[in-house]
């Protein structure tokens, strides 16, 4: 069973694939998919002695290019769709054991080249709506492998929670004449508390009503609606706050801090979102201490309202303060 | 610090409580707070030596009557307000160990007359414009404390989550005249693959495009707005199949099943979302199998979109299997 169905009573699309249930679960290292081939072993998903930077399609995949039939009858209360898009598996590096903040800046610039190639290439698919690039790190956000990588999803519509955001800065352009996200990065550089890093094209900051205690936001300085519009300086650019806040959260609490990173960018069918669309990477650490986790319950799942035990400035605050500034 | 702020990138209020980073967490059973008060001990929350149903003011609240002023001053792109509100918590019974399945109908019903009379003192609060009844059960859904409650939440505008659904289904009614959720139960109850029980006044299925594997959901089979239209029949018969789905619940894996509990019911600042308010009950398990949970990740945290591994329809022949039906 591989289907999309849609959901009457919130209006959003949801991914079913059955085949998931049994995809590789935390395998041994000797066994890890996604490290280089070794000579005289069998081959994993990259049958290269070395490589750079990999990109493939996920071998359980929940939207691929050419779904299978949808195995129930769709009706108007009820609607049923193909999986159509793509799920794709970004291997950041050879090396096992190397996270992003581990990497050197060149080597981050690598993944960010890649990024931008695969944003273009799966947004010009005629069945792609909007490509979601986006990293699970750690067992704690119920990842699967360990090897450091990264995914992006080309789903065959605007996904909620991002149609929800263009729905609003959408609004805030009829209303103010402004990109909403640009209003933001302006106040942020001027207020200062919440601000984590910054550089010449990109800013770091923990959200004024941050969702999870350590949220820290990365937005470009200038308006640009994906890495497509981006000079190599400024891709540069993101490659070194990239490696600056990951940096701060591996030292915040002394051990790797499991996070979901999500990067936002424009829609890739249409170019009528450009002006609202403005690039930012969203990463929601789920601790609140280094022991404890924030745990979506409740006034999370059922009303969708969230509670932050830690104040945005004070998280900053600290944030700053392990990188020594 | 204690306030709400807006996010304006979301147009969602998020709530801050910093002094609940010191509640109490998993105590021991000897020192649990919901339980009755032992001669010679010092007071728990509950100076009573036993109790049928208990309801009292959260003593970490991140709402409440009379909120301290916000410790920022907010501005047009960052609204401020104070944490106005309720966080109340209503202890099943005053046996540590007796879940909502271990309980007989009778007691099960109490906790619905509870319910029912604080959703209608709460709601007619200035304050007031949406009460939300709740459950977080498990240390797998971040519970701090293991004898079996419940919470209500009553918050000063209506939650993301619940808005987005009452605009959904007034836009619904809008196209076809007719509640969205009065259509779902219609078609529920005649394609019947995916109900897991009924009874003359309810009836609880898998939904259709649910966004966890073993989600299940109640609903009345008639248009009732909220717990206040039922008749004491109609009670009864919603504290008869909690107690059947949590029963499943608990032979599911062999163990109780950790879930997070919500009840969606008409906003109470208004009568004017009475015609698509329609009370419903959702259960969200994060197991999706018994050894493994679904963890909400990049797609779903990010996104805003869900996948599930498993098919409604097989997730509901497991639930009513378990059941001996």
């Amino acid at each position: 069973m591989t289907e999309r169905r849609y959901d009457p009573v919130t209006g959003e699309w949801r991914m079913f694939a059955g085949h998931r249930q049994d995809r590789t679960f935390l395998p041994a290292d000797d066994f890890c998919p996604l490290c280089p081939t070794r000579e005289g072993h069998p081959p994993t998903e990259i049958p290269l002695p070395a490589f750079d930077v990999v990109v493939f399609e996920n071998r359980f995949p929940s939207l691929s290019r050419r779904p299978p039939a949808p195995a129930v009858v769709g009706s108007e209360l009820y609607p049923v769709a193909p999986s159509a898009g793509a799920n794709e598996v970004v291997v950041y590096s050879d090396d096992h054991h190397l996270s992003l903040g581990d990497m050197d800046v060149e080597r981050i610039a690598k993944v960010v080249e890649v990024w931008a190639d695969r944003y273009a290439k799966l947004g010009s698919r005629d069945e792609v709506a909007y490509v979601f690039i986006f990293e699970n790190r750690g067992v704690a956000v119920g990842v699967t492998l360990h090897h450091p990588h990264g995914q992006m999803y080309a789903y065959p519509e605007i996904p909620p929670r991002a149609k929800r955001k263009l729905d609003v800065a959408r609004a805030h352009h009829e209303t103010h004449g402004t990109c909403v996200y640009c209003d933001v990065v302006a106040r942020e550089q001027s207020d200062e508390v919440r601000v984590v890093a910054g550089n010449t094209s990109f800013l770091a900051f923990v959200p004024f009503a941050a969702r999870f205690p350590y949220e820290v936001q990365i937005a470009t300085r200038r308006h640009a609606p994906s890495l497509l519009e981006l000079t190599d300086p400024e891709r540069r650019s993101l490659a070194e706050i990239l490696q600056t806040v990951v940096r701060a959260y591996d030292r915040l609490f002394g051990f790797p801090l499991p996070y979901v990173m999500s990067m936002h960018q424009a829609p890739t069918d249409d170019g009528e979102h450009q002006h609202v669309s403005h690039l930012h990477i969203e990463f929601t650490p789920l601790h609140r201490t280094a022991e404890k986790l924030k745990y979506l319950a409740g006034s999370e799942l059922g009303a969708g309202a969230f509670i932050n035990d830690v104040a945005p400035e004070d998280a900053a605050a600290r944030l700053r303060a392990v990188q020594g500034t």
